[in-house]
């Protein structure tokens, strides 16, 4: 492979000899900002094989390089290998960033502008003298580049989603008038699922249809369709009309350009448009800023965030319905896990996977798994982002522990969860971790609070239990989680970074502390908790949370001595919730199990 | 008094027409933006009678206005009545600050720049067109103000300070050479004093010196000569000639105006000054503006806050027999309340104070009280900030809690304390406040984390106990403590504010949560914590923190069914630790009752 990466390398170096430009910058990341970027947008994985989440690349005429962070080094340096690609190692002392490399470097750099952020374009402008901008620089270089995707779409009604698009369009332009706006453009891919009621499966995981869209006082265009011939699937043609009758014009993926030049040209200098400039990539924001003064836009977070986050009854209800589905089917996976290893049968970590996916497919109204399932034993759990192999994955047991992180897209809900089980005998330390990462969960899960307060204010709840023992992970406590939507959606989130955002009722996140010792094991407990009002009294508003999740938490490495009483009582008072809830739902030996299992201690 | 303060703003509103002004704004600032300003410096006072810790005037030829926070409402109505002057509420909806009511009132505007930060200066400039700096605005217009105070000096040496002057400006001159600068620009009265190892008591509560520090790479100039005849207190002239020499050029106070120009005439272009916009007022500001060209200062935080926040450990060995003396004291005194009131003396508030600082200031090397006594009983105990009146204060009980803040100045360190104490029976929702209170201090006081964690991060510990009852807290949980200087210092605190500075070893912190209930009663209880090592493992570095305060806490209001095993047996423990750490220095009476008290729970 090494040898096809080197050519690719050399075929850019010679378009950058032809066009005089001493670098190039190639990102990871598609024109939307997508957690998962199609195919066709997987330039660093085309032009050097590094297929880690996180990496970015500069060519020079005579240096390739790769700068990607920790989580990454060592599969870097395996996958670079032969292909002339070298390692900058990036969040370590001491190191280098891209603009600062490219300052010393590099005069004159191209970068395709519709695969960078607006700050990222211009922190490397500000680095070196000049900038190119060459959106179609990978289509020269690339024969074979997959198509834009395009995917059949659907629409949700308003008793699914709680609000029409009508009412979600009046809305926004509520707030483009309060903002002295006539228009904003929004490039997000959720943002404007959300906003439309369409859902697609443009990208793996998440329901998107790529697409921009750019609402006027009058008018919504929506720039979708890549190809001259419209889409003959009969949902897509159906979901279009239903789209075209609330007045919203489908246009071509690549019209934005031209749309936001001929409505300058019919509005004239009156006209001023409002953008978020980090959901925004650099290619558009020149456009807008090319078209209009610098007193015709209007910079800010694109409202739709908050509005998404904070879910309205109709989604509550849904996710509800999605966590009851989908808790059905992880029971019955639990159930099918330790009576097969009971029967004495290999399992490994793949099988287990597609078990459970399996399981999740049969639920009406299925879309697909909310991101790639981590389904991972013993040692290799304590890799929070561990990809299970589809040939040579571990089997699981006997003994120790299995971690299952997953999820589901329903046409009503997204659901994530992490539970960690036993596979037999459980070490002191195990079990003492597994118990402390419980009493975490379960902090944070009790947690009552008074309105303003912020997810960082919360999260030392779910470490201070491993605090005490000096043990910590190394990632977020919780983020949130779309309708149908993406399974990571900000704006709150609960983690020590300083993110004021404050939990509102509506919002909701995941609660997943963890600990991971390499080459032993990794722990981590997952439910997803619904932010709520607590009431008020003399001391101000108050909110808590509501645990969606129905999954029982298997209470045999459980250190009952560990728990406070109040912790004690909460894990009784859930499992017995958890079996209330599920068990008319399981059959009768699921029931009966989850029965034994959800016991109290 | 009405009438004084009336004739004084009409007084102004001459001087501002002669000069053509059209607003004058006045703040209760002192030059030096000290936490305790002198009576020279209480300008608000003196032109409006608001005796308030908060507040600023606006005068214009028809408008007199204070702007001042809920915590003085009511005060400044009483105290502003008949005097003309306009109560204008700031922090509540809707509020109009002073630089956006100027921008619709005044096109020119006045101020004495001494008394104004960089910042609030700068607002009013860019709300107005003209701002004038009048640094004897006030010298024209108060006959009888107030000198600039000037009290005997003594010197710290290095034994107790850890650090010797020398030792301490040769590390802030690597600091300048690392920033590219010649000389840096002091005015804060508690990072001078820690740097020339020098205390006085130019400021109540606060052991100051009121001057100016300017280091350069060669020599220091000390601001600090109030009159042209050298002092003849004899401490004041021994700690000047060891200052001396030391190379410390003994100035007059107004000097630096003239030492920052002369420096400047004299090193030319090249000399690049280093300053601390928050630490500096805006008429010194000014002036280094005024010599120097914007290439030629570098404004950024002052290394001297951080470096003097982090005790050495001759500071902390000081700390430490400062707490002892102090808690000595203390149990003194809360013997004395509880026998006096046992034998049926009635006692009030300020003869309570009273006798506190009695006890404390015949500690040796004691300098005064860290701050002004909080002496509270029943209803006043909820006011956070209550002023213990001389006349008239409340007699202590019979029933209920009575709470007392208060600190001690001594040569070898600052102490503060809160004790709230039972005085009689106490209701069940006092002992469930104490209990859940209680409960939030051992909460921090237990905390162990990770080195970078910041008090943001770990404020919700001590709240987390009363929000689950949806009980709060409307102050911080913790403040940083200066070794005998200032009892509230920076750059840590433990509060909800999003502050990134991590706690280090050796920052010292309060840890003081309570409950304040209007017209019943109010809790604190507060220990003093100093931040240490907790070794390192696999999860990286930790800290934990070491009470300093020693003085038994009363178990008899405590709910034990409240507390978790671990509170229960910190709170044993710490009892068992006071009674055995002061008994020896109690005398047999107050010793055989504190054996009493600290009986494990």
């Amino acid at each position: 492979m090494a040898e096809i990466h080197y050519q690719r390398i050399e075929r850019l170096r010679e378009l950058m000899a032809e066009r005089g430009w001493d670098a190039v910058v190639v990102s990871d990341s598609d024109p939307h900002g997508s957690e998962y970027p199609a195919p066709r947008w997987k330039q660093v994985e085309w032009l050097s094989g590094f297929t880690g989440e996180a990496g970015e690349i500069v060519i020079t005429a005579d240096h390739a390089g790769l700068w990607t962070d920790s989580r990454y080094f060592i599969q870097a340096v395996n996958e670079l290998e032969g292909s002339g690609v070298v390692l900058h190692r990036t969040r370590v002392p001491g190191a280098v960033g891209i603009p600062q490399w490219l300052a010393e470097h590099a005069g004159t750099v191209a970068i395709d502008g519709t695969c960078f952020s607006v700050q990222a374009a211009e922190e490397i402008e500000q680095a070196v003298g000049t900038l190119y901008n060459v959106p179609d620089m990978f289509d020269m270089l690339w024969p074979d580049r997959p198509a834009i995707p395009c995917t059949p779409l659907m629409t949700l009604d308003e008793e699914t989603t709680g609000e029409s698009r009508l009412q979600k369009l009046s809305w926004l332009r509520k707030f483009l008038l309060k903002e002295g706006c006539d228009c904003m453009v929004i490039s997000s891919l959720d943002e404007i699922a959300w906003l439309l009621n369409v859902r697609g499966r443009d990208i793996e995981y998440n329901p998107l249809v790529i697409s921009y869209l750019l609402v006027t006082m009058d008018d919504v265009f929506w720039y979708v369709l890549k190809s001259p011939v419209l889409p003959d699937d009969p949902d897509t043609v159906d979901s279009l009309t239903e789209i075209k009758a609330d007045g919203v014009r489908i246009c071509r993926y690549d019209g934005l350009a031209d749309g936001i030049e001929s409505m300058m040209a019919l509005a004239g200098e009156q006209m001023r448009v409002y953008f978020d400039p980090a959901g925004i990539n650099y290619d558009v924001a020149r456009q807008i800023r090319a078209c209009y003064g610098p007193d015709n836009f209007v910079c800010g977070p694109s409202p739709v965030i908050l509005k998404k986050a904070v879910k309205n009854s109709s989604e509550i209800a849904g996710m509800k319905e999605a966590f009851h589905a989908d808790g059905v089917a992880m029971e019955k996976f639990l159930y099918w896990i330790e009576t097969s290893l009971r029967e004495g049968r290999h399992l490994t970590e793949w099988e287990a996977s597609e078990k459970l996916t399996a399981l999740r497919s049969v639920i009406p109204g299925y879309r697909g798994n909310s991101f790639s399932n981590i389904s991972a034993y013993g040692p290799n759990a304590a890799l929070p982002h561990y990809n299970t192999p589809e040939t040579g994955s571990a089997g699981i047991g006997p003994g120790g522990l299995y971690l299952v992180d997953s999820g589901g897209q329903y046409v009503f809900g997204t659901t994530d969860i992490t539970r960690t089980v036993p596979v037999g005998e459980c070490s002191d330390l195990e079990k003492e971790d597994y118990t402390l990462v419980l009493k975490g969960m379960i902090a944070l899960a009790m947690a009552v609070f008074p309105a303003g307060t912020a997810g960082c204010h919360l999260d030392v709840l779910a470490r201070n239990p491993l605090w005490q023992c000096r043990r910590n992970f190394g990632h977020g406590t919780g983020h949130g989680i779309g309708f149908y939507l993406c399974v990571h959606e900000g704006p709150q989130d609960i983690r020590q970074n300083f993110n004021a955002q404050p939990l509102l009722p509506g919002m909701i996140v995941s609660d997943e502390p963890g600990i991971y010792r390499e080459g032993q094991h990794g722990i981590r407990h997952e439910n997803i908790l619904l932010c709520t009002s607590a009431g008020s009294n003399a001391f101000g508003e108050w909110l808590r949370f509501e645990t969606l999740t129905l999954c029982h938490i298997d209470t045999s490495p459980v250190i009952v001595s560990l728990l406070t009483g109040a912790e004690r009582e909460w894990l009784n008072a859930y499992n017995r919730h958890v079996y209330e809830s599920l068990s008319p739902d399981l059959g009768p030996d699921v029931a009966a199990w989850l029965r034994g299992k959800t016991l109290p201690v």
